[in-house]
């Protein structure tokens, strides 16, 4: 990865914005949290080859995928609390059908055109990466954010960096990502941040039961079915945080796969530059 | 679909910019391309359901699907000339293979963010939609967009509305859109755009052999081979027509999927607003 | 399809013994019901090739299929009558997860190695094939298995010829086949046969509501649910109706797919010939 | 596994048959050759659920797999000499296509009803399992077949153990078995089989290049190419050697996947017990 310029920019974009690609390559064998394994799978059986009927050929393939793997934002229909919905919908069989949910799908986030904020957690504590064991508490991420300068107010995207997107090449090492507290996840919420994202697979340190909520991945309950807040997971962060960019105009795509619960994303963030 | 308001705009994406969502829904049964079918397919095989361990749970499924479903980019390696692709690279089995391409692959399409132009050559023609049998030809492509107070440049993305996007619920209608001849892709290629893109299945007018190049879909081979010009197709441009919105800053995210032919994307227009 | 020898025939089985192959053929476009749509889809990725680095080569695909397409059997947990399945086991999650059945999968049906019954109802109504509209009723069954001169068994395996399996390569008439009644289910059910099958999609006739059941395929419920008995469908019984092959011994070999609702199959009635 | 009788036997199978299962049990994490994976895998996405139409309710769901996972027999177009197939066809785009062959797929085997011969190496060479590094060598095999007092003959199907059929749960250790050499592959075409199948991936010592045939598996290329021979793969024999049941009756049954490379199988051999 790296710088990509935009050439061409028109408009109010000015000519020496830089942005950002944050997502993660897509390949088979990448890290999958174990219950999206196999994660992504792609075979090429159009080929070009000698012997067709023109000079013209054409390539094709076909991927079986997860919407849950790499880089990907979280629906609202991805998430229960006591079989309910975010809005308190309550899960039924019209609602919940083989092929997807008939509300909250993926299909229903319009595109994430905002500002976006990077809070280097990592950095913060002065590590390279936060490994599992030690989830980041909502303190923290206010002095980080103190210390850059930086306000999270309503609508914005706030990307917390735990410095382990540079481990994606090392599934194992990967999964042992540190992550978010409750108390991270209550606070943003009380922000009215429209998206939080991570650069691990779970946003919340895995494996570990709240103590108040009485669930793993709490943060999962709060922001998707509590505050209908999206969650973004397997950033790549490693880049923004190297220039100290804090500050952005946070652009993110989902795809309108009907009924799923989730998309694979390419996250960019654009920065004016000097 | 509709208009999609960016209430949070941070820099240089002002409190008025309109945001022009040009994807189509993707579900099984959309339109799709013969040699492409079954095209997409999704299931959910996780599901919120009683008895779990805990109040919280999580739903996700698993999709099927070819790059060149729905809205999608075509990556160069997508299609070949006598065997050579983009930059004369020739292919042989380092270059393709069984999990797709080791160059040219959609992953190196870098985000598309730049001066975007449509060209309502429906409305030119003064019709609903263009059907088959009538390709867009060089001339007037030029005067629509003479007419429309446009100019085209280099590093511009080119979307051209043949207005069959309106038809996406009618496969069999949608499949005999009218297209471009390969006129239209050379003279785009000699303005040195970035992009192309267009409202139909396959850019070019489908089932024509072009009379000097003797291939089908020339633009293909014009454009992705000769140089090195991405596709878009099956755009939603239905809003942007309406409102008359000719030039735009476009936005598309392709996704990077390694070594794949392709990605979908969901590509956006956003406007200043008034 | 047609006769296939067993030339080296060993032990028990003569040297005059007929095979008659009772699998449709499978590919994508096949029949298939509208719920378990797209059925089948096969794609080969690994092919061979020039450039390799030794002279052999090697091609390979993956197939992406429903368990329920083409020529299949149906597992025990395939149905529930009031959320439970046969044997009076309640669904639980537990019992049901998303990746399959933790009891009566099809990896616990046994070889189906024993005495096999043709019933030709087509034959007996003097029908080309019999078409959706008059279900098979028990006293015909009944009639046309004396008129054969054959007795069902317990153990037996049953094979109800509606003469459909000669459509399998026309989906839209193929799918308007005619089954059986409850009643036909019932009375099998009472003698105790180990499986049933047809020439059909669904074994039932499809889309009735039985009076008495108040459901839709009752022979579902009542076969695999009330009495463990298996049920094959989409069979190809041309061959032994043509050759008034009555009785014969059925081999039927499930995949052992952990979990599955069913599994494709070949099935073979193996006649002892003249 | 174990015994499976088969009560209801009818002509020629004896009351006392015993009923082998050789295949191993499906599931995603089972062994698989590392250009095959991620081999298999299921989900259930019709779910047995509250608050359907009526009492009936089904449940099914889609597997992901490729034709080389698990037990499975390889169809002749699987493998190739220089670009050509058995019968001498080469491989052009007629022959090989994105979907499949046009000749040699694996629906053009005839259902396998024949004699069958246990050779059990394991036992031969008095270890437990053979590993890799010490290929199994021509007369080594032959010596076996003469202690166990069978012989080989045209139309059989030579199953040879090797041990690891009993590490089917244990991918790695089972990766590491040990196989045939080019003689033993040489040796059983001369002999005229029809078949030939072992308890590992590859039949063949897998990393090994043949110094003669310049190849690596040249087995697959001696049986599947030269001379026509199917082979079977991942094969569980634990059973009949246990039993020393070395003659047998050898019935599978591969699925008609039209093009396909192969097909999963659950073979039975059927002894006369006493």
């Amino acid at each position: 990865m790296g710088w990509v310029s935009a050439p061409n920019a028109f408009m109010n974009i000015p000519a020496t914005a830089r942005i950002y690609d944050l997502e993660q390559p897509r390949y088979f064998g990448a890290p999958i949290y174990p219950s999206h394994a196999p994660g992504y799978f792609y075979t090429l059986h159009r080929h070009h080859e000698r012997g067709m009927a023109e000079a013209r050929t054409s390539a094709s393939g076909f991927m079986y995928t997860t919407e849950h793997s790499g880089t990907h934002i979280d629906a609202l229909c991805h998430q229960a609390e006591d079989l309910h919905l975010y809005g308190g919908r309550e899960v039924d069989a019209g609602l919940q059908t083989p092929h997807g949910f008939t509300e909250l799908g993926v299909e229903t986030i319009a595109p994430l055109v905002t500002r976006g904020v990077l809070v280097d957690m990592a950095h913060h504590r002065g590590v390279g990466r936060i490994e599992a064991g030690n989830p980041i508490q909502r303190d923290e991420l206010e002095a980080a954010t103190h210390n850059q300068g930086v306000s999270i107010g309503e609508g914005d995207v706030v990307l917390v960096r735990t410095g382990n997107g540079a481990l994606w090449q090392d599934p194992p090492v990967y999964l042992q990502a540190g992550g978010v507290s409750a108390g991270v996840s209550t606070w943003l919420a009380g922000r009215g941040v429209r998206a939080v994202g991570a650069d691990n697979m779970t946003w919340d340190e895995g494996g570990v039961v709240d103590p108040d909520l009485k669930v793993t991945l709490p943060g999962h309950m709060i922001l998707l079915v509590r505050h209908g807040i999206y969650i973004i997971e397997n950033l790549f962060l490693e880049e923004l945080a190297r220039d100290q960019c804090y500050e952005f105009t946070f652009i993110c795509l989902p795809l309108k796969l009907r009924g799923a619960t989730g998309s694979p994303v390419r996250p960019v963030a654009i920065a004016a530059g000097e």
